[in-house]
């Protein structure tokens, strides 16, 4: 671990500022987390998420509406930040409600406590065209739409649900991804197939060999660019590996700024590997951070036990970009590769505290 | 005017409970009155909104989704209770933003700050299946679809607001609306058509003569039926009179509390006929109020000199329910049929106050 800089008598006021980059369900385990450090350790945070998602309810809004930014991420990150008063928290719910297709049985999740005659016009039900989309998305898309600008919408977002702390994009429109991925046929070994779009490459089945976003320099998001700059803490993952983590590192502001930032750098592993990742160990998450922004340093890796297995080849590949290793458990119960955000929330006290 | 119930020197501490009836613009501006008279005249709103809409955004999702009730005339009237603080406002401002079709030209209402490049499927915009919809129709109807319960649905939707006052549906599921229109073909000119749907009520050419909601005996909300019978004023319009005003006297259990009541009762006249009632003078308005509730008692009504013309026929029809004319200055400046809002709390200070 890194020595503390100050002594506990001359120990700032001032909370510490941690910046969490990824997306989806990775960076909202990481949030959940640090609510759970700050109850120890008051932080100001700042998440800064990923912008290249192109399935599902957000895909659909870039098509049909050319929405300026996928929200999904966004709106997962916003929920994870939320206050636990019951208000926000219902607030926060109903961001996350996905309307349901009405086509298949069971549509209605919770059954109405009563039941109004159905309009002659039913069998128009089967345009049914909300199904898919949560009402988060529809709401950040509406501010979106209606303000113009995607931080002042992030920003009242967050205040309907009182989130502690800010969400804020990698970059101020949403981009491509695409990756060469090396297929593996058994007769063409080497062969590379560019896959684009992030669904893709997530589910791709292969390596990936190279990853690019389109355009390949998005203008980074300015008061990300800030955040990172005052940051006390940087955490990378833990999240999809390619199509959530890495990105960040390939807009060029916020990977400068990543670099210039005098920061701290923590790197949190994920609990196994997904199939993007597939084959891809520990130890080569950590290759990937160097081989994508080579002038990275990373002060510290939190592995859990368990999967980092014989942790000597992930202590050296931590220790080769100046890091520690830090193994904790921080798995959900249940066995599955999961973060459990208050085994990873105690694990992260000392961490970020030794930043005092 | 009525006379004072008490003098200054016993007057009650708690607010004057105010019920104001309707659906649509026309209740919108007797709450946003209302929040202008309760400067003066501390006063407990509840809004009872019509659930007969079957047109527009509303229409579709109670057609697509089975919509519990049609969210648009609930939508408006929590708009116009919200809080003042600008958080609140923007809230309510991005609940009414209305997605525009993609397809028109100037689509987008405000210039994103930036733009990204669009998809390749961008030929998909042709589906643009959110045009029409507003963002806090999808938000009521996703937390009627999460809670089951409507009234809970909208006490959220208050809070989201800070909305000065509660909004309840006058039934607890949408309701069709119907009407015997005499179409007045100048062969047949006795001859009615029945035609159905609210949105198909207000747009008919014709006399309305029988006036008919589906089913003919929806459940009255409960908590409505309660602030009727503990209101010490119920408020009659504006309001599209057919399709907003008349069809809460259609709800049996909600009739029977109007007439049970204790409270005062105001008609607040429209300031011109629109399309349903077209041909229908002040004074016959005051008429449909007898004929579709023979038992109701009116106080007070209130009318815009200019529309009330010669006022002697509206004072005779308001006398025969019991009631006294007030005349007051409340249309908007520009001479268009619409209430100025403060013009009309200010007339409705010296009446709501009298109650106390």
């Amino acid at each position: 671990m890194t020595a503390p800089v100050s002594g506990p008598a001359d120990r700032p006021e001032r909370p510490v500022r941690v910046v969490a980059f990824g997306g989806g369900h990775g960076l909202s385990a990481s949030l959940r987390a640090l609510r759970y450090t700050s109850a120890e350790v008051p932080l100001e945070i700042t998440a800064i998420v990923t912008v290249g998602d192109d399935g599902g309810s957000s895909g659909r809004l870039r098509v049909e509406r050319d929405a300026l930014l996928p929200p999904g991420d966004l709106r997962q990150a916003l929920a994870a930040l939320a206050d636990e008063h019951p208000t926000a928290q219902l607030t926060a719910t109903v961001m996350q409600h996905r309307f349901v297709s009405m086509q298949e049985p069971g549509a209605v999740p919770l059954q109405p406590v009563v039941r109004g005659p159905r309009l002659e016009r039913r069998a128009d039900r089967s345009k049914d065209t909300l199904a898919g989309h949560t009402v988060g998305n529809l709401l950040l898309l509406g501010l979106m739409e209606m303000l113009g600008d995607p931080v002042r919408a992030l920003d009242h977002a967050a205040a309907m649900v009182g989130a502690h702390g800010r969400v804020l994009p990698m970059a101020l429109h949403a981009v491509g991804i695409e990756a060469d991925v090396a297929i593996g046929e058994p007769d063409r070994p080497d062969e590379l197939v560019t896959v684009r779009g992030q669904h893709s490459v997530a589910v791709a089945d292969g390596r990936v060999e190279a990853l690019r976003l389109e355009p390949t320099d998005p203008p980074a998001c300015p008061q990300a660019v800030q955040a990172v700059l005052e940051a006390d803490w940087l955490i990378f993952g833990p999240g999809s590996w390619y199509t959530s983590v890495l990105p960040h590192l390939l807009v060029p502001g916020l990977a400068r700024a990543i670099v210039a930032s005098r920061a701290r750098r923590l790197v949190t592993l994920n609990l196994g590997t997904d199939r993007e990742t597939h084959g891809l160990s520990a130890a080569e998450h950590l290759g990937t951070l160097h081989r994508y922004l080579p002038e990275l340093r990373v002060d510290a890796v939190l592995a859990d036990v368990k999967w980092a297995g014989e942790p000597e080849p992930v202590r050296v590949a931590a220790s080769r970009m100046g890091a520690e290793l830090v193994l904790a458990p921080v798995a959900v119960a249940d066995g599955s590769p999961r973060h459990d955000p208050e085994a990873l929330g105690v694990a992260l006290v000392p961490v970020l505290g030794a930043a005092r």
